[in-house]
């Protein structure tokens, strides 16, 4: 890799400095797909419950290439060969896995676009980036797709350990102020091997590896699913599914130009031509509450109301419980609604409405956690841990709420 | 004061958990105008330097009141006597010292608004809430305009060691991850009293208040005066400068219709209606960030490009000296702009430009900062301190920068 | 309580500030017996693992105290009352439940004395301060023999989550550098309540129960019963059994006088007269390691090198397994050494030995977790969990260790 | 270097892992003189003010040592050639530069040896060392002592900024809990350079370098030279001397054989063979509290009481002032003395004394700390700091104290 001529250094509060491995990584980094990951919160609307949680994907992403780093440092002292043209591939490929994500993420995969995940579209930006770039992410684009015979290196990038996922919850739990969800990434990135190219952990590691999990299980119940974020992220959803209706209906609702286009078009993946990805590049959080700002004022109760609610954080009230809330139970506070403001059944059911949280914390799905036992061996984690029940982590839990307007009126 | 029902906590990353201290608190901080601090950030662009810096001002003044908390009792367990309602008014005073902030702050003083001060709107705004709140505000208000007699109570709001400063040093500091930075609050709280109504140091604290001066002088010369944050800023007011101009010359620029009005009007502080402090409570960075978005694809040369260079971070050079920059050495960057890109000298003007940069570490003018010798006695801290000369502290440091384009031409 | 007059506090790196909130409790902390534990290490010989783990059970007392005035401004913030005179009990109980550690603690248990514990010690050092102050600890002792109606303060003092186990396993976790270890105290004294005068914890702090576990099972694997502090532990414990071993047989071991007692006379709760208590009070961590000093020039084979291998660090070779060692295995090593330093049987079996390790990261031997739900019952928390099987958690790890000379003989 | 075969990390509070980078520096750090300064207390006397302060010489060495790996690896990206040979041997130099520490250090080198630095000391367990692995510490002791030509190499082991510092303020304002104290070492180390075999800091480095200046001179007063800490320092010293008088006299005070030594014979640095070197190399704070612990017995009026108060904690009272104590005032305490216990003025001399401390936060003394400047020149940086008065920072600071014994005689 080219290291650069100034020694190029990013202040962390978590790492402390980041350094900038290489004169194309820093060039991906300045253009402005990138740079547009400033503009888009890592957590969505958590800050409503927990007000330090406003970082960015651009941070992460720099976090995640950190750590990487380190990754790369402790494989190759212990053997492992790791090529520079690899090395600075699992650089490209963690810095820009994220690159795809739309404002406020999740909530957008169902909204404005089409169940296209955004791993779908960090790879047509990097492909993209590919062709601007002279073809030097072909092989970061390749460890991404897993198409690489190394299958460490896509497992570095995302698998059960990935780099991703020990930063997020280290950045995650830092920012919103919750230290047990933390985990000891260095450790857990000390204890790695490769084992018949695949990433293991070695066996000594078995706490950390457990550890993870449950602080893993614990942010995601504490804070990423926490209500009054689940709260505030559906009325996103239900206010951009308003949005699209009224458009629909040849309504002229105010907005950015980009987010016009994907309020007027139902964008699949298979839409995704180069200048539709170029005008998703143009969307950001910024862009969405922008037009919650102008739809405050706007003549549809629905799309006002909702708009109004989540800026000022005067939310729905929300009901949590572990067995599906009753019909009955739904149907009474619409009724209400309807009643109240003399409004329809459909235009009452953005108010009122059930939903379905899912979370395991260690799904097996994708690949499990080897351990590398002294004698060579590979054993999976849930055999090998001695006592925690590891399995019982591997399956669903699920939990269901029921969303409906509080009792007072004023704003 | 009324206790909450619940007990309300909230996270935050530096202190653990803040507490709502009563329901009156707990109503303002509900109120729309105090959450629309979600949506200011903390520093303004210096998130282009130090990624982890995008803090909001509703997150700083939860922080500083939890430090009035703490001032509060310490004083208390001293045999000061603070009332009820002189503890909820501190509350209430520095919940609400920040709220006339607007967008990216310190450069609307003077952009968006002709030299109005956000202390002036903070007032502004408080007493609007104080007619909305029955009057219960009166007492915080008196505080704020340091009209109470017990002069105390409005140096922890507004003074040399006051709540704010202590907390945004401290947060300013965590965020960015410059450790160095940091004061150590608890330490200076713990040696505060109170000596003919006057807030005090226990002169055993002397090192501590030092310390917080120099920390103080290394945040302003290290973050908030960073040449590139600068330059960001410097953008900032230039683009609103631009669009002024466009306006007033009858362009109608794409904008939120709070942002146009206060494009289309000059607006000083005896314009500051009641309806111009609403249309002034409804702006925030994403009016800022989002019209700069739409003005990246308007027609004149200026607005277009410094958005584009603010936005996608592709900033101008800058240089930073002891010494003002050379007339001709300015002149000579500017014709060249001019012949390059065929515009008016006024135009380039946007572009190369050269300023000041000013900060006192300790500040004499407003007031001083005394400590309470074992004797009784009071002595003003530079005088009592052995070594650090502190007075030199006192002077003025200025720096000049001078901006101006890179020479590369791609995006 | 009376307040102190002159404010003091103590500076502590994990809490920041730790206030001594009564004379009498100030009084106690200067006593002698108190003072005795900054000589008495809080982890004993785990620094030989943990090079940071030197903070001493003087410094955990300070850090459970702190705690436990948390617990008690939570819970009077609920309405829970606690009288003056309980609050203080509270605080001089949970101050000297570790004030009966002998040097090295636990080892010492069943070495320099026969089988008795140090809650037992700690006891008849409360009864014997209390004596000397008055009968003022009387109330602080029935809270720490749990003979007081309100069983929730014994609780707090010692049971599942009492402010003593908090204490450690935040001051250990940090002080050894593992933050995975570490609980977030403050958030489990936050969700504390009062139930039927039982602790309970408020049904949304589950997770935080669950990580608690979860932490201190790391703890106890990952550092508490290390292999390396294990063997230090299992050396130190031989040194004393020898050294006893000596003496009863006449020779003269030079020692500390307090020491020499302890080695001279098996020592039972029974024979804990007021004139053992004070001898035993002399005793600390320097009595044991000066007399180790003393040791590596003595005569005998044994004592000798077992001194000289803990001094040193020069420890045996130890492995871990989940199944017994066999007896074979043992033999054999221990034939090696008889014939290589032509020793008899028994002085090899201080060199080579097996042993057990045995951790239930949550016992419910004593009592239960509980969890207050929001309809004001009470559920046993491995019931409410809805994922992590925490009944497994309850189950006791044995682990089997076996410990022999490494085959290098230089120092 | 050859590295180690197995991956040899140790856990550190601060730094997270600290990896040993050679199979020589693991050699050098098994050694029982280096295992020695386990038992050597990093900050003397300060836990008896500060209780987190029980850290060791032992840790701090290896986290120098840690700081100098980073140093190496920031200098090499700078295009700094540094061989194996010369890394090797910074590792192995800053490992060792305080190996020649007494118990207590400081208090030791004007009452155990005679005007003995540990320095000096130090040297000598180098050379010792030397012979003992093949002369492979050469190369290292060059550097100490600064007859490398490379002066860069010396000043990165013993400078204005070298690695010992960087390590002792952080480490120990971090066991403090002191954090305004600490200094951003990972920041320092990154503006390292070297011009013309000096070490230098980049420009832009200035305020760190001033954060720097002021935290060292923050941690001297508030810190080391705390007057509670400085009354227990001199308390031992006064029990060395009067320990070594007794002797002088004849008497025999009980003592480990190694201290008892020292008390018999003025050792100064020409006494120091390979014998006296041995017998130094195992005294540690353990054979001096040990002692204490026995002379709390003995019938000396003037040892026994001091070394109940160190023990117990029950120390003389202190004033500081600026000024010197006038001898009227001294006199009068020490007859007051004489009077009430009957002792001689001699004896009475070990409880009332003055005493003089003196520190200088920049002392340019030894070298200067040199910035370069991006014009490639060298400037010193009092000249170059813009405002911070550091040429004040230059001056002593002198305050004297004065001790005598507290009114109450109780235990």
């Amino acid at each position: 890799m080219k290291t650069l001529p100034k020694h190029k250094i990013i202040n962390d509060p978590i790492y402390g400095f980041i350094t900038v491995p290489s004169k194309l990584v820093f060039s991906l980094m300045e253009h402005k797909y990138f740079q547009r990951l400033r503009r888009i919160s890592q957590m969505g609307f958590s800050y409503i419950v927990y007000p330090g949680a406003h970082h960015t994907r651009f941070h992460h992403a720099l976090g995640a290439m950190f750590l990487m780093q380190k990754a790369v440092q402790v494989l190759q002292s212990k053997g492992v060969i790791i090529s520079e043209k690899e090395e600075e591939a699992l650089y490209i490929a963690i810095l820009l896995h994220d690159i795809g994500h739309g404002p406020f993420s999740h909530a957008m995969e169902h909204s404005i676009v089409e169940s296209v995940s955004h791993e779908q579209i960090s790879l047509l930006f990097m492909e993209f980036l590919n062709t601007k770039f002279n073809k030097q992410l072909t092989l970061a684009i390749q460890l991404f797709k897993n198409e690489y015979p190394r299958k460490f290196l896509h497992q570095l990038v995302s698998g059960q350990l990935d780099m991703d996922r020990l930063d997020y919850l280290k950045r995650d739990s830092f920012y919103t102020g919750v230290p047990e969800g933390t985990v000891n990434a260095q450790r857990l990135i000390t204890m790695l091997n490769v084992k018949d190219d695949e990433l293991v952990v070695e066996e000594k590691g078995i706490y950390s590896v457990e550890n993870f999990l449950v602080a893993r299980r614990l942010m995601y119940w504490q804070v990423y699913l926490h209500k009054t974020g689940v709260v505030a992220e559906q009325l996103l959803v239900r206010i951009l599914k308003r949005a699209k209706q009224l458009v629909a209906r040849g309504e002229n609702l105010p907005a950015s130009s980009n987010l016009q286009f994907f309020l007027q078009n139902n964008i699949t993946i298979d839409d995704f031509s180069e200048e539709v990805l170029e005008t998703f590049a143009q969307l950001d959080d910024y862009d969405i509450i922008s037009a919650m700002k102008l739809w405050i004022d706007n003549d549809d109760f629905v799309l006002k109301n909702l708009s109004q609610m989540l800026l000022n954080r005067n939310l729905l009230k929300v009901k949590v419980k572990t067995k599906p809330f009753s019909a009955r139970k739904v149907e009474k506070k619409c009724c209400k609604l309807i009643e109240r403001y003399s409004i329809t059944k459909e235009e009452a059911s953005f108010f009122v409405f059930t939903g379905r949280l899912e979370n395991q914390a260690y799904s097996m799905k994708k690949d499990t956690i080897n351990l590398l036992q002294r004698n060579g061996e590979i054993i999976e984690v849930a055999k090998a841990s001695d006592q925690l029940n590891l399995e019982a982590l591997s399956k669903s839990v699920v939990k269901y709420y029921f969303c409906y307007p509080k009792n007072n009126k004023d704003s």
